[in-house]
């Protein structure tokens, strides 16, 4: 008997490598796809509404439901600090798609992430690709979602290396400081996937080309958006690549054996010049004094990757026709 | 002709490895030690003063004045952190030494920095090995003190690494963080030695029987005090061996080729969990957006240390009788 494929809910703010996690899950035999939860962060969280129900009409996957997220961040008062100038104005380079055909679900995402995990308790892996608002108010919602809930996979932080928003902070974990807080000291199952390991997963020009070639649905429609991206990183980091951020930690939900891990409790701090910034405390001293990250609950935090096979696991599924 | 040997400030909180730091520079012919200036950190001032009157006078050197810097931080409102249970109540392993005769100077350590700086202007190096209240004051009080100044060699912060007050804050950063920030941004020539540094530089239980045997005088008396520093560490490190902060930082002034660098921007967070987190922005990523960091001076942070010839330079100094 085969095995059951795992059931992931992807919460997503799409975004270009958005896309490409989303596509790559829909290729992926492993798992199954139960629903793609929205949120704000490369764009606002209407247009990831958007853009999610899109990308499913693109796919043929109208079958899958979105869930709309939070406008706004947890404690509501943080202006939001859309990355347009790395996805385009549209979130997905600039394409001007026409309007999808459905609609989201009535539901919010907290509440359906809270129904979804108590009906499947220990089952769901939430692939959370955007800030972390959604999660946090599931945490704070239900008492008993921390338990529920199988594994959270967070794409996001920025351990032990300078952020992508500023030195200190990573997007995603800026985008909602107090909900990555909320959410690394749950008590959940987690497994965070940072920029200090995604910058290690590339997608060179040379990639992109193969991309090209390839006469796959997903290929072509990828291939037109990546564009934007491209010229992002050109101008952000002098390099001929992209940083297959969401696909790393979409693949690392399938299979954890792609990166190694440290264990360690997880802190963010929510104001001043390191707002954002992500600490893991790898408990090698024992300090005399009670912490901050005293008596919270360990997650995982990805230190290592194995790049080669991660890039050729996206080119092999998305070339895939 | 030789020579002129380099002009050293010691800024200090004596403290057991203060204690050999500055043994080790009264030991060290390339340079001249022209005066202690005093902290709180591992002791009050008040006691830090004392020790270092102590200290020369062990040494025989009553001819380097002593002179006192500030009780209070830069702020004046923070609660003083004081590392008794790393170095004793008396900030030299409890052996109840005899008041010293000597005097401090009536100077503060702050006016005697700027004025030294300004009659020996690029001469001085300022070895910082607590918190950076004095030199935070000292660039206050002269806007020309960053120029006059040759090199200030700064024993603190945890560079990507945890911290050892806190997974954020090393000691001496999180002891004044807002000086810390005062004088990494100063535009001085500055090198800081971290405990992702020191904490490659171990002296160990074998090394310290060596200490024990020999004649020298330095050597007898720190193998004395070095009971507790060496129970800490078992404590908090589970190690058999002691971490060389201020021996490094001092070696590192004399000469510069026993560590490696980068260089970048060095900013302090000053309030909430991460509070004395020293966080280097090392250029590789352009950010749209105006930073926290963009516009600010470029700083020096040791990555690398030749930690085998740190410690044979510090056992090979401190035997010598």
């Amino acid at each position: 008997m085969a095995l059951q494929p795992k059931k992931i809910i992807i919460d997503t703010d799409p975004g270009i490598d958005d896309a490409m996690a989303i596509f790559l899950a829909l290729r992926s035999p492993e798992i199954e796809v139960i629903a793609l939860t929205t949120i704000y962060g490369n764009v606002y969280t209407t247009l990831a509404t958007r853009n999610a129900l899109h990308l499913l009409e693109v796919a043929g996957r109208t079958d899958i439901p979105v869930v709309e997220g939070s406008h706004v961040t947890l404690t509501k008062g943080t202006k939001l600090r859309i990355a347009d100038f790395v996805h385009g104005a549209d979130g997905l380079g600039n394409q001007n798609f026409p309007p999808p055909k459905g609609k989201p679900l009535e539901d919010s995402a907290a509440a359906y992430l809270v129904q979804q995990a108590k009906e499947n308790p220990g089952k769901i892996t939430v692939v959370a690709l955007g800030p972390l608002t959604n999660i946090a108010l599931a945490v704070q919602l239900d008492p008993e979602f921390y338990k529920n809930i199988g594994q959270i996979v967070i794409l996001g932080g920025a351990f032990a290396v300078n952020g992508n928003v500023n030195p200190a902070a990573e997007a995603n974990i800026f985008g909602d400081p107090d909900a990555a807080d909320v959410v690394f000291t749950s008590g959940a199952d987690i497994l965070a996937v940072g920029i200090n390991v995604t910058h290690q997963v590339v997608l060179t020009d040379s990639d992109r080309e193969k991309l090209a070639s390839s006469n796959g649905n997903f290929a072509q429609y990828l291939n037109k958006i990546l564009d934007v991206y491209f010229s992002y990183h050109r101008e952000a980091y002098n390099t001929k690549g992209v940083y297959l951020h969401d696909p790393t930690a979409l693949l690392a939900a399938i299979d954890p054996s792609l990166v190694t891990c440290m264990e360690g409790i997880v802190r963010v701090q929510t104001n001043g010049i390191t707002r954002g910034i992500t600490i893991l405390y790898n408990k090698q001293k024992r300090f005399g004094e009670i912490t901050e990250w005293s008596n919270k609950p360990s997650v995982k935090v990805a230190v290592t990757v194995d790049a080669p096979r991660v890039v050729k696991l996206v080119m092999d599924r998305l070339m895939d026709s």
